[in-house]
């Protein structure tokens, strides 16, 4: 078995039940893997978090930004970025939500390389659309009257809000409640 | 030790590490109790975890319902709502964030009566928000231009993304973005 099928299921049930709870032995009985061979691929559990945070950034970056990177940059990719986004929710990617949601949740108390990992994600997604706005800005696409910082934090917080009310409740239409938030936003400069 | 005693710690704990690591034998250990003196309160883990929910809840009722309930139903009622709640992350109530917001992300993925107790608070939670917002429309208050669910869904949103950018970067300045983002939604009808 290879290092990536290992975190393909390490992700999986990282988005379910936690980094945490996730162990080495849980791991290697659900892929019929002796302790052994999981930690021939990762040495420790801190190293397998690691290991997983990194796997579900990469697996993001697939499902969400290569999907829209085409775009023209500003108003075109930015909104193309925020519909790949919701997108990678509504088909589910992870089974239980958002990986790094969950994984920044439950590690934002817990100081050290697996926080610092999630932290860094999550920043360097932030400045990815905060950079979008600002282009479409600059450009003249976008309206002027919020600074990017502000309209960055109100996408994600309309995304992350639609990823736990949809885990937390089960029902799709929060995912139009998104779209519909993220179109009112990005208005058209007149 | 009285059973609110063990509760407070129980919810403190639950908001740093989790509701599902949360064990009596460790909470016995932390209060210097037997473990039979935490389980003579509770019965079980579920249980205990039950009773921290509710308890968390009750404290969120103290810490933000009842610091803006005698407003004015309706906008002033629905600000006032509102920085009651960012003015809660603010004061860090719960030593490890919003202890809703992490209980929701920890249980969406385990059905069962835990899981029910935290969707049922943070519903009837957004039934609050909505029915201000209703209100608040309904008297001329507040612009009509979107739905009472939309605009729930959006200041839920914008103070939920407060506390996790809070919890994981340690930033206040994210609770000022709250504030203007809400401010900017709770716009006066002209």
């Amino acid at each position: 078995m290879t290092r990536s099928a290992v975190l393909d299921r390490a992700t999986a049930l990282g988005s379910l039940e936690g980094l945490e709870t996730l162990s080495i032995g849980r791991l290697a009985q659900e892929l019929r893997l002796s302790k052994g061979g999981v930690i021939g691929h990762f040495g420790s559990k801190e190293q397998l978090q690691v290991a997983a945070v990194e796997a579900a950034v990469l697996r993001f970056r697939e499902e969400v930004w290569d999907r829209a990177a085409a775009e023209r940059p500003g108003l075109p990719r930015l909104r193309a970025l925020m519909e790949s986004w919701v997108a990678y929710l509504e088909r589910r990617v992870f089974p239980g939500g958002c990986f790094l949601t969950a994984a920044a949740i439950e590690f934002d108390d817990r100081p050290g390389p697996v926080k610092d990992a999630i932290a860094g994600a999550w920043r360097r997604w932030l400045d990815v659309i905060e950079r979008e706005v600002g282009e479409a800005q600059v450009r003249g696409d976008l309206t002027t009257d919020r600074a990017p910082s502000l309209m960055t934090f109100q996408l994600h917080a309309y995304v992350s809000e639609a990823n736990s009310a949809l885990q937390l409740f089960g029902d799709p239409a929060v995912l139009g409640a998104a779209r519909t938030a993220i179109a009112r936003l990005l208005v058209k400069a007149a």
